[in-house]
């Protein structure tokens, strides 16, 4: 798959995207990320792709007309899936959407900066408008990389060992069990003694039954969905 | 203040913090940030920190003991106010939560990788945990990242507008009304004729109108919140 990233600040994703399973899945060819600067398709001799609100307003808006040179450039070489947003009034990223788009083929992210964009590129540029949680940032650089680490994770190659993402919390809409390791014993702490049992079937109950206890005391919500 | 992030991966949030506000406070000495790699409070001759967990679960562990050591470094040297631990199934963060935050002196991060850390590190060592949303990520850096930029952009002096952050998105449980900038007319879509009017109580109100609705529209919830 293929994820195109627009930003004003390219250098704020470059550590991000160059290691653990981003780059990994990079170099093993399962995924391809291009970061584009925003700024190369200003028509200003500044370079500049924002201006002052109307209205009163504080704060710097991202303009149309950069972004929609862009948008046409890289639609002219290949067909998107999505133009996604990122935004605090999008619709909330979560696990099922991190699944839905790992299995797309091309995509694009557009970040946010200053105060925001232009409405009209919301209103007539973006098939969908995605937030991360409910707190503001200082632009969508961050939540670009989060949503990119969450769906190369799911692409079958990505993690070496692909039973781990299986166990993740929220895969099968309960939280993870505690998990434990060496040693058995710190500063008077103990393992919980079915885990040195040795006996899986007993283990693996447990481990249910924790994951079930754990869902219904921090996130009962997550039952309640389906 | 100080936020002191406890990662096995430092080179990840290298360009997170060094760029835009974050970069800007630290350089404004508004914010102090330390990366500590936990490899360097590991006794083992490898640096390894993590090991296989107990109970035939798949993926990998971080260790109680080099992350007791770092801890118990960091807590020599000042008092902090959290040790916070980045985890899908944590209090999930919010703008509430980020204001709360930027009014402590000192905070610890400790960054989840792999498969998670031994329970008792989060039973025993652990003050609070936190979520930035319903979804896996390969590792804690981004969410401490993510925290990181919302938490030092509210401290006072650190976003060069100030009235930019008060009218943004959650503050007053309201999502930001629809913002536009020159020119007034792109590809046939204008803005929106109240916005060039001049008249700014007119402005104000519409702008309000529209919070409410695309509130009410998008994100019901927060209108039911208080």
């Amino acid at each position: 798959m293929r994820i195109d990233i627009i930003t004003v600040l390219p250098e704020l994703l470059e550590s991000p995207l160059n290691h653990s399973i981003v780059k990994r899945a990079q170099d093993k060819g399962l995924a391809e990320i291009h970061v584009h600067n925003l700024r190369d398709y200003s028509t200003d001799k500044h370079r500049r792709v924002d201006d002052y609100p109307f209205g009163f307003a504080a704060g710097m808006v991202l303009q149309i007309e950069p972004i929609d040179r862009i948008l046409q450039h890289l639609k002219s070489q290949r067909t998107y899936d999505e133009v996604i947003y990122t935004s605090p009034d999008g619709e909330p990223f979560c696990q099922k959407v991190a699944n839905q788009l790992s299995l797309q083929e091309n995509l694009i992210i557009l970040c946010g900066h200053y105060k925001g964009i232009d409405h009209r590129i919301r209103e007539h540029l973006i098939t969908r408008e995605i937030s991360i949680g409910d707190y503001v940032l200082t632009g969508g650089e961050l939540p670009a990389a989060i949503m990119t680490d969450a769906i190369v994770r799911l692409i079958p190659g990505a993690i070496g060992d692909e039973t781990s993402a299986l166990s993740d919390s929220f895969q099968d809409n309960l939280l993870a069990p505690p998990v434990y390791t060496r040693p058995v014993e710190y500063n008077g702490w103990r393992v919980p003694d079915i885990l040195l049992s040795g006996h899986q079937a007993k283990v693996e109950e447990w481990q249910h039954q924790q994951s079930l206890e754990r869902t219904r005391l921090l996130r009962p919500d997550l039952l309640e969905e389906e």
